[in-house]
């Protein structure tokens, strides 16, 4: 005989301002990456976690969703995703402006993020690094690949669950053109494309 | 006794619309892909040349500057790029919308994209991949590490030459959301980072 264990998920997460985050399928992760937002990753290690501002990422394969990233070494975040193997992607809107620069111009080895800047830490389902409340999309990822990390500090990420605010259908999101000026998205537009 | 030869390098290209292209230091590079535009790559072989629209992409590093893309090994682009160890990554701004969705629509093989979609090949300096004039901005590349390109059809690349209409101060770039849907440049903010 075989039992059937039905894990129950929490599919809804409440956020601040009253809006409910849901579910996302792994297969449209890559609608939220793609077009190159500035992310907050969230790591975790020895009962402290950190977040840190990151650019320098893109998609690598549709699903399972694979993302590649840069994280310096001398970040804190970098030590902790390399030792726990796990992170989240968090991305923040305009509204998040000067948290996301707070956490870009801080070390994690020296301040709470969190607390400084008035983040909030939500509990993943599968990764032990916080999910960010603020932010409208949530990706917890595990490191799945590491041979480009000694030569550039390149991690390969696996998204393993994903999270969206489902009312963000154009989210303001930051992207960086170098030196404290960011690009925030503008308008949408459709096109005639038969691409993915 | 040394000869020094001396060579003059073209600092100016034109553009059709009567604006000039200038030498962009390579370490500025990263200002104009870190904010996640789709670009068009061209690449060229066997007397040939193919325009693809791209937009898994990301910084890897500053100076030289290093970029790691995805390119479908599905993709004529791909054979063109692995051959000739070459590329060109040019920037659309959202004027060349219906040219940048036809390259993303045919395939290289059966079509030739320039004569297609109007776009005017323009001859590199340091590489044989031709540059489009009608991109705003042109990066000539060259394939510096493979070592993920079979698994995930990754290719770094190394930037040696870069090319910008310096009257673009905040281009119209476009991001791609998925599926014929792309988020167009909007205003840009300054923050008070100390982010490079």
């Amino acid at each position: 005989m075989t039992i059937h264990l039905i894990r129950l998920e929490p599919v809804e997460r409440n956020r601040k301002d009253g809006t409910m985050k849901k579910s996302l399928p792994l297969s449209k992760v890559y609608c939220q990456l793609e077009p190159g937002p500035v992310v907050l990753v969230t790591s975790a290690g020895k009962g402290k976690a950190d977040v840190m501002a990151m650019s320098w990422h893109m998609m690598i394969d549709f699903e399972p969703p694979l993302v590649g990233c840069v994280i310096s070494n001398r970040n804190h975040t970098f030590s902790l995703v390399k030792a726990s193997k796990e992170c989240v992607i968090n991305i923040p809107t305009v509204e998040l402006a000067a948290q996301m620069v707070g956490c870009g111009n801080t070390s994690g080895r020296r301040v709470d993020k969190f607390k400084t800047f008035g983040l909030t830490p939500v509990p993943g389902t599968l990764v032990k690094a916080p999910l960010i409340l603020e932010c409208y999309a949530n990706f917890e990822c595990k490191v799945v690949d590491t041979k480009l990390l000694a030569k550039y500090n390149v991690f390969i990420l696996e998204v393993l669950k994903a999270w969206i605010d489902p009312s963000k259908k154009n989210p303001r999101t930051m992207h960086h053109r170098g030196k404290g000026t960011f690009m925030v998205a503008g308008r949408t537009i459709t096109l005639p494309s038969r691409m993915k």
